[in-house]
């Protein structure tokens, strides 16, 4: 019944996050009513979503043709310091706070079930890398010499039960790899995500890490 | 601190009906993860709407080259009953129940304070013509000879309050043009319960019992 533009549309926009088929159904015909024209420039603002690149050190998303997106070859920036974030969008809420001179790993999204996709894998494995490689022995006269050791990894998980979870998964990836292991303050209403927070709750929230 | 296509895809999504900029930038970093095939694979999803044409009749999209759609272009469908819906997928709705054997009116999603937008004014004249030239002349004795009349057009507006604004502006319309003007019947869904009815709704159903 549906023409097959609309259909296709629709397969493929229900499969992106919260877009149901009924809204993608809806979206295909209220798109379809612009016009070609409307209809090409919200094409092209999708496909020029394709020359983004993920920064090779972080993972986050940047236009620039160098391989370290804008924060990564900061050189103002703590590279001893590192927050694990799920999302770009927490990264941006965690930025605009100016309360962090760390850097990130984007890591994505995680299962609830506390299990690490490949890409997951992969990103914490750069991640260990670099920091064995590239940031200085730790100061600890117990600990052995010559393998690098951040100072703290904050892991931006949100306060929920799945993110207290994913927090502990990625506790016993990285233990090893920081002198210090901390996460964000509990200023964040449990329950809350970090992506709603507003700054003044978001910043008191890296000032209380614990 | 957003990137240039990050902020376009934003800027053009959050235009559309129930997307938000939030849910916009979640989507477009989203979109991004998936890599640069599938990023292509939802840009041409979308243009792809391009090739879609209105019906001249009823102005529903379609994809053949032929000026009217399957429905209009239908020998056996009853040129003399006419459904004015809003949306489309009103249309699919009503298509569905296979219990309508006329031709639609796609006049797009009216305004809540009753006005009609340029573009219905001309779909609604469109109507006017063929129903006055391409309709048989009213069987009714009193009619005037010669101008075509409809039997029946079903304004198939929600049964909201706008929706009855609605429906009263296309009934001063449209009424010379019809021999009996209806609307959808009310009453409780089927699978309702009495008790969870609205007054109104509960009223309807007393009114329309059978």
């Amino acid at each position: 019944m549906l023409p097959n533009p609309i259909k296709n549309f629709v397969e493929v926009f229900s499969k992106l996050p919260s877009i149901g088929p009924r809204q993608a159904t809806r979206l295909a015909f209220y798109i379809t009513s612009l016009g070609k024209n409307k209809v090409k420039e919200i094409a092209s603002a999708v496909s020029n979503l394709a020359d983004l690149t993920a920064c090779s050190r972080c993972f986050r998303t940047h236009t620039g043709n160098e391989k370290l997106c804008s924060i990564c070859s900061d050189p103002t920036r703590n590279q001893k310091l590192i927050a694990v974030v799920e999302k770009e969008t927490d990264l941006l809420s965690l930025e605009k706070t100016k309360k962090f001179n760390g850097w990130y790993l984007v890591i994505g999204e995680l299962h609830k079930n506390g299990e690490l996709e490949p890409e997951q894998k992969l990103r914490l494995s750069a991640l260990k890398n670099f920091i064995k490689k590239e940031l200085p022995p730790s100061h600890k006269a117990s600990e052995g010499k010559g393998v690098g050791k951040a100072e703290e990894i904050i892991l931006a998980t949100n306060p929920t039960v799945y993110g207290d979870l994913n927090a502990a998964t990625l506790k016993k990836e990285l233990g090893e790899f920081t002198d210090k292991i901390t996460r964000l303050g509990r200023g964040i209403p449990t329950g809350g995500e970090i992506e709603f927070a507003d700054e003044e709750t978001l910043g008191s929230a890296i000032d209380k890490r614990s």
